[in-house]
């Protein structure tokens, strides 16, 4: 049997959703089921949504909240519970065995704001069905997400057209 | 009007083709036009090949050869050619006005293996329809290219599955 690979991505710079969403394409071009679960609402925006809506065996679970309180020292319990319940769709559809790839997108940002516990993601990536492939996505992936991962890419931040003035452009950010 | 960015995705990582192929599809659900131009033939597989045939505002061009000799001292005069093509049919999309976005796929490595000159690169994106995204994907992007761009971001390899003993997995990486 073929064994599932657990992917990463993460770091500052742009193209760590991105990247999981071509993965996802690629995956869907070879016949696979993939199921994305968001844990933080809002980073894929309409242009990745409408393009999925061309593949049936793509679902997509947009669970978490809006933004985490990065100023609190506690968490929100509301982003806490959003972040959980995300968690347990990621659990569900990891363990029914019915996807080939589960991307988790931004978990590692509910993990390092501590919405959700480290311990609980590693325990469920051991547990993981050997087939499905697992895409955790966001900054500060935590050192043990990392190793028990197969692939890392960290995404680095080299230049940014802010750093240049341009907005925001449609189709490309937004 | 809006400006179009010109975006790199370069380093040693994974992800570089896999993050243009997520802003196509990103694109390609805003209704924007996309063309794909490949450099080094053959990064892009069979699933992302399939999966773009449900856009048919998707164009993708397999214009360079497989393998660039990299031991010889001098560029092989065939992959030269055949760079050169992709770079004739790289301008003529771009300055055609016909895209939204071009993405040109490991044209850094040409670039870098001097098959092509990297100031007729330049000179191409200086001259850009002002609406026209441009994506060039490849390790080893060039100062010029950098200094050029909007957007660059590093895809680093942190760890990678052939450190773990593990093959390539279908629909993953091929």
């Amino acid at each position: 049997m073929k064994k599932g690979l657990i992917i990463v991505h993460t770091g500052n710079g742009k193209g760590k959703t991105t990247a999981a969403l071509g993965l996802a394409f690629r995956a869907l071009g070879n016949g696979f089921k993939v199921c994305m679960i968001q844990f933080i609402k809002g980073t894929w925006k309409y242009g990745e949504l409408e393009a999925a809506k061309k593949f049936e065996n793509f679902e997509i679970l947009p669970m978490g909240k809006g933004f985490v309180n990065l100023g609190a020292d506690k968490p929100n319990p509301e982003d806490v519970k959003a972040a959980n319940e995300a968690f347990e769709k990621a659990k569900e559809a990891i363990l029914s065995n019915n996807y080939d790839m589960v991307i988790l997108d931004e978990i590692n940002y509910a993990i390092s704001y501590k919405l959700i516990k480290v311990d609980d993601v590693v325990n469920l990536l051991q547990n993981k069905p050997d087939k499905v492939h697992i895409v955790l996505t966001g900054r500060n992936a935590h050192e043990k997400v990392i190793d028990i991962a197969d692939l890392v890419t960290e995404m680095k931040e080299i230049k940014h057209p802010y750093q240049k003035g341009i907005k925001a452009q449609k189709g490309i950010e937004f």
